[in-house]
């Protein structure tokens, strides 16, 4: 058994965080922190987990950590990660971020998108970005920055475009729909996420703009390679009235002529090590059959007259899009079966 | 006081003709047809209107109908009101066609779209697609083709570019989010449009070549002007967790350098006299904010980076997407006040 | 046109006032309150207004409210309205309270329920309970209670068993279910009201000692009768995840047999000149067919076993549960057309 | 492992048994029937299994099924597992029946409320009502009858009164709200179950007579002993537009002066080796605290005016109402962990 230690664990992820490491077959939940609960049975925060755990809350302490676990996710909000990551990492700790302190490699461009100066720039080069079907280096990572919920959607429906078709670089529209879980921090009293305002509606927030741009593009550069022009998104994200998941709705062009059996083929190829994630092929995905998963589906079209072609990805922003992953990455980090913890399919049928 | 029939009124989008139609101050509702429901009271089938008509369903007849009425809505499906259309027209009634028949100018492209043969090609021409924002002359027709619903929030969205910037014809966009009113008939028994399978979901559905393709390009091409090329557009729509409201996101690439206070200047003013649009600027429109209005309100935002414009408008989708639009039509058409029985706002503030 | 003045104007009632009153055919919105919005137009608060009103909010000054307006509506919190309502009697204003603040009429009563000092005690003895359908004394009145949200269901379903059935005392259960509109204020931003804290959920709340418990008891009292032992009612209210809409089921236990074809005919003859009450007979009645109308529908069922009488009854909790009642009690007052104003039908067919 | 069968695995109910039982540790699913789908992969009709399971479903045949497993799950409509339950059941296997076909051990009793010939009587007698919180007899059952949703929250929350207060017998009153999946079959399509009619909707149905109240008050006489006079209940289950979920309110008068907190000690005293039941004591329950769970949550409230008692209860109907008592039911009958295969906590924090 694995020592574990939550670093903020009193919102969404946080919450999903210890469900799935506490029902983990070898992960043992040492240490979860939460500035203000300090002291508090954790079990008051998620009545869900009563009678399933006894640990209460500790205020963050470099020293209790180190010695309470071997492993940490941090579940903080931007910036303040990287105040914790350098120390945990000098005493030989493994991590976990799941905020977005360390997904950015590059700092000029961090620091463009999220408007914080980063105090550890020197750890942006030995972080490796974790979306392990597309970086299994993850395996050898001391550091795991967790994607966002966004581009984890995104990257996995474009990925494996890139190396079949050639695609206008300036074509691509990502418009992605969340649920509030995704959008809303768990204490964030905001009118915008009260019942009322969002029940029966939808809107699109952050139309241009939104942080997660910089690391989707970041990956698709990568992904095109150094000879083709950098893709340049467009990125739009809407509030659904759900919980939990996203749809996120790809358009690009291609410059090539695309056959839709073959792409899909291609897909198919492309994710056929990759436990976690399904090809529906023209049936397109549909929320509901991720919710409770850690499952990526994806679904394809392709519009002849305009070459368009649309990829349509679904998960759960808390699973595969925050906590599962996390715990995706920490399994393969640590040698374990990938799958281990989070092998439960999607709650609704 | 006018006499009003209403062929068809079963439906959802029959019913909101018949609640608008009764409120109506000029309009008395006179002959009201569902075959499935003949001799049987309206209330039955709306109990919401109990005791707000004593009206009962008749099976259509062309004589009892050019007898009690003076002016007719057709709610039917695709391929049925063209069997009505030219007996009521040869009769002298003025008719609001809420379905797909006569929106497509051009029989070819209707045929290729609907795969359905039309059987009054004839009266293509003197039909006025009954967008009134845009086609000023439904106030001199008989004939109006009432436009589909993802149609009309398209097109408010994207008319007034045309002729403010110009626009790559091959970038446009469109991604919609549709309520469950818009897509299953009232009476469509299908397990996709049941509860369970559209609570706390989303899904894409016809990704490409939805019906109302056809008449968004027509409109769009007539916008662009003959010397343009004609703009192919991607239209892929949702189907949403809510019952009412249509959400629109327009993506498209603007070839000049689109200045976004300038654009919002634009669209106030050319909706300057439209009493149904509402400009929301930067702020990106609610669909709560339409929900039992005639309204579209229609946001805008512009990433410089890419040349990218972005059009997001919102509507009822069984108001001005569909009944509230036709009454809206048949006001102009009988030299009626614009917004004579809708002027409810909508009724989640 | 009468001059109406909306005193505290920015919450769900108020909104719902202003977007009645600005349709309403005889009144004239002519001065509407808010201390938070003081200055601010009244479309900014109520983005569906825009272009329906220039008003802005004012703040209360009583001076300036008697110069403005003829007639108040005071949609304050309780224990704020008896600070204005003395004053603008004076002045020989007409009143609607929204509040709770005159509802009970016994002062012991109120404080005891409430928790609140009554400050104008001398006025509990002239304020009218504006339940017009058991009260048609409201047309005399000056200054009317408007009841609460579940009273107004709760007493609309009982009150046609007095004087038909001899009621069990102590056998009276009311079960009740509101949507967050009811139960929490629009600036209430309170966890327990985050969209996701009540989606796909329901719970009760006040299980026991809500303060609606003690109009309800009231108004029951007089309709049992002196001779009669006082009802003692369980109320408990349950929080919906919808927005709009009181679900209450009544339990009670006859002392006679009960026959229920009579006791349908007695809900019909009861309610015979009520325009708002529709009686469903044995089909139960539905949230959706009142969401949007100042209706109350109510449905019965008897079961004889237990000799157990079972009636249902559903409004808006935002229209007969506040706003729609206060303009129908306006109305009276004034002499006007009762439903004036108020004749929408429900929006969800 | 344990070689499992279900038998009729279309529904709701089967798509959970197949859930639960592909990831139980003692259980290999061996033998899965649907007669519609019959040689149909699993993993289409239930996506979210696609990769999970390799299995087809059979066409049922006692042969069959008797080589292919030791257990059996019957998911049937009433009145068809009587068919198949003999046959089994001589063949040595063990069966939980998740139907309401022996839940009756009184036959004029079933036969009065289900209104279908009993055609097995003989076996009424040996099963066992699977309630294992007040049966520990199903350990030693080979016919366990699994209860049905609104039972299973109703007794677990009435059971610890008896033997605790006197109970006024006439005065149990049980208000219930369940989602749709507890109403509706999977594949029955009736516009009542629409996502237009459900959606934003409260409505009740079976006001009385619902075939659930004669289990409950079976249940409720064997826990009043025979010396008391036999309860009679009147319960009415409520529609709520969520997917899963019950929420049961019990109402009812004590003889006995009630001490609040010293019923809570009661509650928490009777269910302390119950691993599924927590008690939340003065706070009320709510749904999203069990959805996805096999737990059943109680609160607990009295009126000291009145003497009434108010337990709320709540469970998922699709787990600890269906298939997951289901599965807790077959482990004890088999010897193994009560909670194996059953340990997740709810989805909703």
């Amino acid at each position: 058994m694995i020592s574990i230690g939550i670093i903020g664990a009193r919102g969404f992820a946080g919450g999903e965080l210890l469900r799935i490491c506490l029902g983990h077959p070898e992960f043992r939940v040492a240490y979860v922190t939460s500035e203000s609960q300090a002291g508090q049975p954790v079990a008051d925060a998620f009545p869900t987990l009563a009678g399933r755990t006894e640990l209460r809350f500790d205020s963050f302490d470099p020293a209790h950590a180190a010695a309470a676990a071997d492993a940490f996710f941090l579940s903080l909000p931007d910036g303040e990660a990287m105040q914790l990551a350098p120390g945990l990492l000098e005493t030989g700790k493994r991590i976990v971020d799941v905020s977005g302190d360390y997904r950015v490699r590059d700092r000029q461009r961090y620091e463009a998108w999220y408007k914080i100066e980063h105090t550890s720039p020197e750890l942006l080069a030995r972080a490796v970005y974790g979306l392990p079907e597309l970086h299994p280096e993850v395996r050898e990572a001391r550091l795991v920055a967790n994607p966002g919920c966004y581009p984890t959607a995104a990257l996995l429906a474009l990925a494996p475009l890139y190396g079949f078709v050639r695609i206008d670089p300036h074509s691509v529209v990502i418009d992605a729909k969340s649920g509030v879980s995704g959008a809303g921090g768990r204490s964030a009293l905001r009118e915008e996420f009260s019942f009322t305002a969002v029940n029966q509606n939808l809107r699109a927030y952050s139309a241009v703009g939104h942080r997660h741009t910089a690391e989707i593009e970041q990956e698709l550069e990568a992904l095109a390679g150094a000879a083709a022009a950098p893709p340049q998104v467009t990125f739009t994200p809407h509030l659904l009235p759900i919980t939990r998941g996203i749809y996120t709705t790809c358009y690009l062009r291609a410059l090539d002529a695309v056959d839709l059996d073959a792409l899909i083929e291609r897909y198919r190829t492309f994710y056929r090590d990759a436990p976690f994630v399904q090809i529906t092929g023209m049936t397109p995905p549909e929320i509901r059959h991720v919710v409770g998963a850690n499952d990526c589906r994806i679904g394809l079209a392709a519009d002849r007259r305009s070459g368009r072609v649309i990829v349509m990805a679904v998960i759960d922003n808390l699973l595969k899009g925050a906590a599962g992953q996390a715990v995706q990455n920490m399994n393969l980090m640590l040698g374990l079966t990938e799958t281990a913890g989070l092998s439960s399919p999607a709650l609704y049928l």
